[in-house]
């Protein structure tokens, strides 16, 4: 019987992380780390700073194991996530059987938490079929929390709903139904330019809760060529960016 | 000059204090704590273990003061809550400046997180043009993510949107455009009985995070007869309840 514990480990911030996140962390047998590759390395070296930090000795085992990569041949999106998806989950069969062939407790430290647009849940899903298995769930801060501490706004107005969406949605549908307030995250650059700018207030943050988080607010109209400059220096100079905004019509 | 630190402390576990959050705390000079009076004591203890478990000694000054209850003479909710705010603004400023008359650091445990569905950031704004003031937020774990790691459920389908609304909201206006997703807060009880169930999955939780936590789920139909049982009970015993559930269409 396999415990596998998805440990939501906060917006990039280690100081994000939870008294019981750390419980956990130190509960496991075996913590395994995703190696994403050239680029991406960023976050594999801050999971590996958070374990360093927390961790007791002698405690959890780390293991790396190099992550598929999506196969950009596949013209149609969810297709190629799913396909995507069943590929990580064999390699997560593989490692955790190599890992703990008489059964015990695994955990992966996910970005954020793991609720909120993150792959970790629905693969553990596709392995429950395979081995005999629980799920646990710590939840962690996510960039949602990090972009409204950092510019020190609520997300809703009193009694008001909001929606949280995608680039990719607002790009195609622009301004979505049913609320005055919408979060865009996943946004592969400068979505909102997909929208009329007069009457929104805009709340943008890039690497939200880490050191190098930068953040520009204002009236969409009279920030938005800021923001993508300084969305295009940021990426060029770290060479990755992730960044997540707050609109708002007045 | 005053900082005013509002500190997310998580939706009720201890175990929910980030690394960060034990550091603010025990940089305040005061921490405020407020009675919100009988019935709501859970929370004012809540608070009161918290402190004890995560300050060291000798440390940030606790002091404890009388919230003022809502008029419920206002007919209209909005100018109810905004009247409400603007008679804690009066008691923070109050109690601060008994508090720190030459400055300081005082600091605010706030349920959940301060940007969700809390009044606490537009108290303080208030506050801002009365006494020279910075105003900084800790984020904190959300009840809707210990909604979604109690059940281990992920909030969103791939790539998809989803809304956060009130009770209120859905009984005023039935399912939102734009969303197959909906969480639903600050519910008074059972306003999925707005909705023809049908198609509908429900993920129910009260005092999520919390050890006294429920969770029922499955279809709306089936389901929602037992939740609003089980709420009532346990609203009885307890003597106050707070639920949050997560509706999908299939």
């Amino acid at each position: 019987m396999i415990t596998l514990t998805l440990v939501g480990i906060g917006a990039g911030n280690p100081q994000h992380l939870t008294l019981q996140a750390i419980k956990a962390l130190n509960a496991a047998d075996v913590i395994l780390i995703p190696r994403k590759g050239p680029g991406k390395d960023d976050l594999a070296s801050l999971r590996r700073k958070i374990c360093a930090q927390v961790l007791q000795t002698p405690g959890s085992e780390l293991r790396e194991f190099d992550l598929p990569v999506r196969d950009p041949a596949t013209p149609d999106y969810r297709r190629r996530v799913e396909d995507w998806h069943d590929t990580i989950a064999d390699v997560w069969l593989r490692e955790i059987t190599a890992a703990l062939p008489g059964g015990g407790t695994v955990a992966f430290l996910v970005w954020g938490d793991p609720s909120l647009y993150d792959s970790t849940l629905r693969i553990a899903e596709r392995l429950k079929g395979r081995m005999p298995m629980e799920v646990r769930v710590i939840p962690g801060i996510t960039a949602m929390q990090a972009l409204t501490a950092g510019h020190a706004i609520p997300l809703n107005t009193v009694g008001a709903p909001f929606i949280v969406t995608t680039g990719r949605k607002l790009r195609e549908s622009g301004w979505p139904e049913g609320a005055d307030t919408i979060i865009v995250m996943l946004d592969s650059g400068g979505a909102f330019e997909a929208l009329l700018p007069h009457g929104i207030d805009i709340w943008w943050s890039a690497y939200a809760g880490m050191e190098t988080e930068i953040r520009i607010s204002g009236p969409l109209a009279d920030v938005r060529d800021t923001i993508l400059a300084r969305r295009a220096e940021a990426r060029a100079s770290h060479g990755w960016i992730m960044d997540i905004y707050l609109m708002r019509k007045r």
